[in-house]
């Protein structure tokens, strides 16, 4: 039994995803005929009361598209320094859209919105000029934080006084919607654009769906192409993301228990510095200075269980669909011994 | 009975590929771990003799990866003004490289190695410094016509000379080896870098994948990623590939032998102006010029066949894995009547 | 005494303009606050009829940021094969804006309004967005040929049913005003951006303006930021501008009568194969194909005369201001022997 | 009698200076005919001891061809998070390199070794990859402070361990050389590529120099070609140069003198809370936090002293070759007295 918590990124389709799959009906979705492929955009952008939806073959490109949509060469994107956009699509959004982001000093990937009218430039034409506002919602190098939905509001008020767009990276809105009994509808009412990934905690091989209204959506199709995402007969992967839809949401809370009861098991350990509230289904900790990091990882590897470091002695671990209670009763065993 | 020679992009799975997708070993392919995945890269690059391979969603994404792998911003790439990178890509040359094609105007998709000196810029600063050759075989715009391997040989020598980068769009490279007895390694040892493509003539869902050596390839995941083109448990495609390879090459033959005899049908109309000698799977032909080009497809449509249009009273008919003898004799049927 | 007949850019001031200069009052540009430059943008801008115009230190600059104005990366521009913009400006298109060329075939540099139709591309998302139309007056390479204006006209007019922006590369638009007696504000009418150049035939020894109306031409001080042209006592170039306008515009009907006597001369000589029409004051003509042309140009550059190649066997002669009486005696008199 | 002190930048030539401008030898520097240019370069290149030389119309744009020279797009660039590449320059680092900024958290602009080494990104394939390390010398947002030359040497063995360019942008570099009895070969010894400003300090209207040795400088001419500045007879602005050079290096130390005055000043005022170290010609401060900035500047205005804001209740003064004995009299006098 192997027990991988590197990442909600690892799970593996159930059998009756998979059937799902296998059955889907699908068409060539470059000539845009594929019906799941299309019954799944549509469904989505209706969960966030948005009129258009696109299916992608990553997050990655679901964001970058959106950053594309709401920028010109040249422009920033104001972002925390935490930001996914910013440290984890390879500085895609420099070579792809030729904007910067403007990163602010935020708590745990999430800021103020005070913090927002500082960070807009002046007008100036040797500035760059401010176009975007992106946010992460949960946010992953925050450790699953759930951001303050008024604090969005209020980010909202500016990025409407201030002619900006406005961005969500929901690659884990799921978890923000069941931890905190929330509403697609809510966010949609909130963004221009959102992200929403179907693999990670929906447990689907594949795939992210952007969604936004027509107006800003009208160059999707192009933009995607452009990068190559245009895909044939994708409707197998679309048939995991409807069925996840259905059967994958609400279990969440399932990952989220077992993730707040692996935060409490580090803070009973005596090289546990400190655990960073959990609120989702990640669980970031600090282990002691004297505990060496890549030991610890190596220790727990050698009992099958599979972390990941964040730099700075800190490591993650992530509950998700194929995280079972069996491997979470001999986590928390191990974790209650003496590993290093 | 709907009959879809638009393109053989639009072919389904047959069962027996889809058991193999459904039955495949899958991992996360961000961190490299899936093992269907690394089997089908492995394989492709064996077969063409080049040390590395990489998947990618679509022949668009492997094309543009390729460009961008052999060119800097500002250089130009010299292709045939019916090359797919020019024509169908969306500008992406431009967008995602910052590049621009030179365009030779040749014969069917083809031209000659004179052709390419006279193209190359001079070494002047103002110029546009040539730094790559990319050729389509076989050519789709150009009706699925095959280059003579002797003539990609000469051209292989003058990128030699001056230092170019030389690219295979081999989308339908498969058509070509089957329909001219040629080998995978006789390609590779001449290109720097071929896109084959699993999607259309093979029959997968989806699907490319981009071969060349370590040299070149070094950056190729990584510009995968700025794109987007990273994804998860993607064994699903890669089984469809390495099904396809093992039982959907050879096969093509039927595909071909089907074509020409569409085109001696069309041949025999009266109301076609001109056939493309038909070498693979791919039949253009052009109507007479009192025939009203819509309406000549929508009378074929009217009797569940669909083709597509190429401007200028040209249109296409692509054979492929879906396209049965009982729907060939049907089509071969009203070919033989009066369509208009 | 060295005849340069290479280029028009090759003048030096005259002694007055270089008084004017020297006179000029000048303040730092990047304030916006150097008055002679203000005044030089503010009359040409009216003389075209605009409401804005800017100052960049070079013609390619102005051509430059008058693409990235009209277009966004992927799009298409349509163009001449033989312009500048195309040929000798280093690929930038690309490079800055992201865009590519749709190359016309036409004649001498111009084409018909009809091409341009045929050049638009589909709306399909697959291909390359067509977005402006952008032609040369006189073309350069055409060999100093003047548009005939109804053309240009007809061309306008599918501008405003295509949505297509419309941008004239004037480098020698003042040899066209002069050559055809129109004025510059009937080419303000039609276009929504001109740059102009005041080396070449003006005779100054830096710059060029891009004229348009406010909605087009709001973010071309940022663009000309981005690219580095921002100066800063600018005004000593921009006082031999409006010294130019005043006493170097008319006198171009000199270098016409030169290039027209250049024109005949060579006509008659037995090496000689064909002369273009000289309607301005660039000379192209075509060596007898059994003269060597890099011969030809040495014995001419052995007296003292200097001409440059434009490749196959043409050669190129401009006259210009500094281009004098005396020079042109000795020149035809040289044309009527033997030179090779 | 007018005492600007907004930036060093708004000088005016002196009447010696403008007789060197106007006694330039000129040619067409796009041809690379231009002797005075040419000298200029070789002098620049020579004082750096560096093989290569490049005049640019801009600082602004030396910085940006050199971040190209260094850079592929996607990369990263450390710098101060007060460098004017990142602040002052449009965006044009993602503009024109598709790359950004990883800005670290210096004092006065200026940051150690170990910073840079923390800055520097894993090289996985999904983070931006470090590329280049760029400095400022001295620091404008900063204050005018100098770089601790043995912490570059640090850096630049970093640069060396970890492949990356690093570059300085020297727009103050002389006002260096000055404070710190330094030399350009000095620096030239540490760095691959620098731009020195012929402005600012040196008081030239236009220009400024990128040096570096011929591997890196190789597509320099290339590069400022794409962005459109080359430029025709310009050795009327590299003349100014060559007389600054001679003229105007060594006064310098007047300039710091005179702003160390300022600073004393200003700190045995009542309403400034502090000033910055003043180590060359620029001086910063920040009014008590009951001042009104504004109202301050307006005040000073009022009697024909202008500065600028930096923002956040700070305030700055330049001192340059424009501000003279009588100037700097009577602003002492005003700083003296009760401004607001």
């Amino acid at each position: 039994m192997i027990i991988d918590l590197r990442s909600d990124t690892v799970t593996k389709p159930t059998k009756d995803m998979l059937d799902a799959m296998m059955q889907a009906k699908v068409g060539d979705d470059v000539f845009r005929e594929d019906p799941t492929v299309n019954e799944l955009e549509e469904r989505v952008a209706k969960l966030f009361g948005k009129s258009d939806a696109l299916f992608f073959p990553s997050g990655t490109m679901a964001n970058q598209t959106a950053l594309k949509l709401h920028t010109n060469p040249g422009d920033q994107v104001i972002c925390d320094k935490y930001a996914h956009i910013y440290n984890y699509e390879s500085g895609g959004v420099s070579f792809n859209s030729g904007v910067s982001c403007k990163l602010i000093d935020g708590n745990r990937g999430m800021f103020k919105a005070e913090q927002v009218l500082e960070a807009i430039n002046p007008e100036a034409y040797y500035y760059s000029q401010t176009s975007l506002v992106a946010i992460e919602n949960t946010t992953n190098k925050g450790g699953g934080a759930c951001w303050d939905i008024n604090e969005i509001k209020k980010i909202r008020t500016i990025c409407d006084e201030k002619n900006l767009g406005f961005h969500l990276d929901g690659a884990r809105i799921w978890n923000v919607l069941v931890a905190k009994n929330e509403t697609t509808v809510q966010y949609g009412e909130i963004f221009d654009t959102i992200s929403v990934c179907l693999s990670k905690g929906l447990g689907c091989p594949i795939g992210s769906v952007l969604v936004g209204d027509s107006e800003i959506m009208k160059h999707a199709l192009r933009i995607r192409k452009i990068f190559g995402g245009n895909m044939r007969q994708v409707g197998y992967l679309a048939a995991a993301g409807l069925y996840a839809l259905d059967n994958h949401v609400e279990r969440l809370a399932e990952d989220h228990k077992k993730a707040k009861e692996i935060g409490d098991a580090l803070r009973k350990s005596s090289i546990v510095k400190a655990v960073e509230p959990v609120e989702t289904n990640i669980v970031i900790f600090e282990l002691n200075i004297d505990v060496n990091e890549n030991a610890f990882v190596k220790k727990l590897a050698d009992q099958d269980i599979h972390i990941i470091s964040m730099g700075s002695n800190k490591l993650r671990m992530v509950t998700h669909l194929n995280y079972t209670d069996t491997m979470h009763d001999k986590l928390l065993s191990v974790l209650q011994g003496r590993i290093i």
